[in-house]
């Protein structure tokens, strides 16, 4: 197999002719072609080096060998469908429950987190006989139209956007920017209870809530850690409303917080109805999973509709995802992530004290995000500033994103297999452009505000992922590229 | 890696404990643990080899070297998201579309049929800016919430299913059991009259239609093959309407007819606006396309929300995916189709000739459907009778289905690789156990219908798939195992 079949023109080319214009590159103005990647490394059709700091779904790192082995052998020998008995089905579903509270037993293997996160709305509204759903403000949960309806992050892209009478959209539980901030006395009461007025809205209005959706850190909304006892005060809510609590953990699950294995455990003792799984299941092969309690899924089958998916569960898959679980044991990386990922978060803060342009610093092991902000009271987003850093760092061969509602938010998801010296790396660059930006600029750091949020250590931190719009992604909604532009013409007099 | 991990009870203790209940299997009573396959033979923990006369995925033959060695290497080197350039993304769009009519030119890469159908769905609504879908009687088009929505097949199973109101269900096409049959002047017009009666309901109650959506040859819906000229004048409504016309290949695409590579290309010079492909697309591996035409495409670019799907068009699934391709041309996979489901074909006729039980043989290429009745008059669908002749192949090895809406066909779509020899041994089977029942029944061959059916030559044959009840799959609404097993007590005096 060759690694490069086209010279890159004929790619891009062939490109625009033959896939949907919808689908985006990653620096659409100078595109990368990446012909092969291992670890943390991915590597251009000339060879040149990039560290990867945005791939969560590489987990185990880029073509980990054990992955690979587990996947051709098992293709070699069989791939069907679930209909027929397979040991690797039964023994992936019961390592991936021993992960978990014990109540959530029951697993249904799907190929995306979508087809996930569609399915565990269907086991919603199948349990409750409810409609409506609430989610948070800027989440993304999918691609499919189910799911578009309940991510804000998608459906305030469009121009002419009609929200669903029955999807209710609840406040972000934001501490750096949101209603309720750090200098909130109980921000959980005050979120959940927000949900809970929505709750009551929709009672009022004749409707009924069968659940309530958030990813256990909300990554491409805005790299969002809700404050501790919050998912447990909005279950309450939730349950007294006899709706369920999904918990998507398609992109923060599988040990990348550090401190746990699954995202929605940094909430103490808290256990949702429903948890969904994707993206780093597999380290890239396409699946996907839905666990939920005894309970919803006998619910769901006295329904009388079978639940068939051709490719869910098939052998292949399970023995790749068996293969993940293995590697994360065996390399601890669960544990690499709590201490790159703890080392990454000290390179930052000092970051954050040496630059104005830095205002927050937030994350959980390998999830951490840098919100940049112009203005450390005003808060206002350096959406054009992020841009920035992220196309001068990959002009230095370092893959890196910007996210959240102002896409000013420089996130790390990187293969868990990362490395103090790549952290060191990537942030001496960081370091090397913002200095030269805040030159340009003449942004220097006030005093005042050394004093007035460096000091401040705060229990809950927020964290960073990467979805959609993050690495110089056209897109007609987001003005940041042009801002961009505009802002080079300034840096560059 | 071991073929076998746990003794097949604790595998079915396991299954119970953590797969959904409502994920069955195939031959409940008495399921089948399958350890390898290779070719159109799979085979169970104690190594007794099972003819596979059912498994569409596994399109080219099972664990398919070729397919394969693709996988595995591609996965060594490179597994990452569309986001970066990459040859085989493009290359495997060229040569899709090279299977294609010119203007079905734009591809975008997706998961699961699925995914591929909700998606579908969604480049409709937004190029026609209309919210209605007309579907037809006992379709299936998958399983997120939207398609369930568009599935008579599946929304039928609900106790207390509630069809959306911007759902149109249209009549199935069948000349052999629906509303305009054999003898009826006209049924390509009759039938798109049908959809046309529904567009202009919709349009009285202030609706606007969005899509006709139908299998290419309808599958789980009954096995039905639509008269000549019928996809082209549904179009002529459809487009009268502003709706677009989506051709679902997911279960009959990639050469299976034989004849052609896409099933609708057997209504001569019909070119759909949209098509959906799935199941065979990667010989097991999950993976699917959508492909539509520039305007649709640049219509849903406008709507100014990206498209960004995971794992769709990751270098594995498209080298997967050229593997394939290149088999079905290296094989000729697709003439091997024809030659021996023509062959089978005219086996099951002489069956039809021979057993009163076999009330119609329709099919094209290796998708073939063997509808068994009790009466050739009135059509009473023999459901135990086919029930009862599945699970005996079984015993003997063999493994088939039944489906359609009374689940009384009998149902071919093995790997294309079947040959003449495997089709004379299953209908060898058949023969056998079709003289046993009839016996039992006291079944005769009527001479009379021997003239009155036996003798017309249909320019049109429906034909034959498989989704979701097939194999002796308990479901609730279904009453035929009940029905088989009250039969095998009057078969076995």
């Amino acid at each position: 197999m060759t690694a490069e079949m086209f010279p890159k023109e004929k790619t891009i080319d062939l490109r625009k002719k033959h896939i949907g214009p919808s689908c985006k590159v990653f620096f659409s103005h100078d595109p990368i072609k990446i012909v092969r990647a291992k670890g943390q490394y991915m590597y251009d059709e000339n060879g040149v080096r990039y560290l990867d700091c945005i791939n969560n779904v590489a987990h185990v790192g880029h073509s980990h060998p054990m992955v690979v082995k587990a996947g051709a052998e098992q293709m070699e020998l069989l791939n069907t469908n679930s209909r027929f008995l397979h040991d690797n089905l039964v023994q992936y579903a019961q390592r991936l429950q021993a992960t978990l509270p014990e109540k959530l037993s029951v697993c249904y293997f799907v190929n995306s987190g979508s087809e996930a996160n569609d399915l565990a709305l269907r086991l919603a509204w199948e349990y409750t006989g409810h409609k409506d759903v609430i989610t948070l403000d800027n989440a993304y949960h999918g691609h499919v139209s189910s799911l578009i309806n309940i991510s804000p992050y998608k459906f305030h892209q469009l121009a002419n956007a009609e929200q669903s009478k029955s999807v209710h959209v609840a406040l972000s539980p934001d501490l750096y920017r949101g209603n309720y901030r750090q200098d909130h006395p109980d921000p959980a009461t005050a979120y959940a209870d927000d949900v809970n007025n929505l709750i009551q809205k929709a009672h009022e209005k004749g409707h009924k809530v069968a659940a309530f959706i958030a990813e256990s850190l909300q990554s491409c909304g805005g790299q969002v850690i809700p404050p501790a006892g919050y998912f447990q005060k909005v279950a309450q809510h939730v349950h007294q409303a006899g709706g369920l609590f999904i918990a998507d953990e398609v992109q923060v699950g599988f040990g990348r917080v550090g401190t746990h294995f699954w995202a929605f455990q940094l909430q103490e003792d808290f256990v949702p109805d429903i948890v969904t799984m994707g993206k780093p299941i597999g380290n890239g092969h396409p699946m996907s999973c839905v666990v939920t309690t005894r309970e919803v899924a006998e619910a769901f089958k006295n329904s009388g509709m079978e639940y068939f998916n051709t490719f869910g569960g098939n052998p292949v898959s399970c023995a790749i995802g068996l293969a993940v679980l293995d590697v994360i044991e065996k390399e601890d990386l669960q544990g690499n992530a709590l201490r790159v990922g703890g080392y990454l978060m000290r390179l930052l803060e000092q970051q954050k004290e040496k630059h104005p342009l830095v205002g927050d610093i937030r994350g959980r092991g390998l999830f951490v995000g840098a919100e940049l902000v112009r203005d450390r009271v005003k808060l206002t987003p350096a959406t054009a500033e992020a841009q920035d850093i992220i196309y001068k760092l990959k002009e230095q061969h370092i893959l890196l994103s910007a996210d959240g509602p102002h896409r000013n938010v420089l996130k790390f998801k990187p293969p868990m297999c990362f490395s103090e010296e790549d952290a060191d790396m990537v942030v001496e660059k960081i370091d090397q452009i913002l200095t030269d930006i805040e030159k340009a600029l003449g942004l220097q750091m006030p005093s005042t505000v050394h004093t007035e949020n460096g000091s401040h250590k705060r229990n809950v931190q927020p964290e960073e992922n990467g979805c959609h719009h993050s690495n110089g992604i056209g897109h007609s909604r987001d003005t940041s590229q042009h801002h961009a532009s505009q802002q080079n013409k300034r840096l560059r007099p």
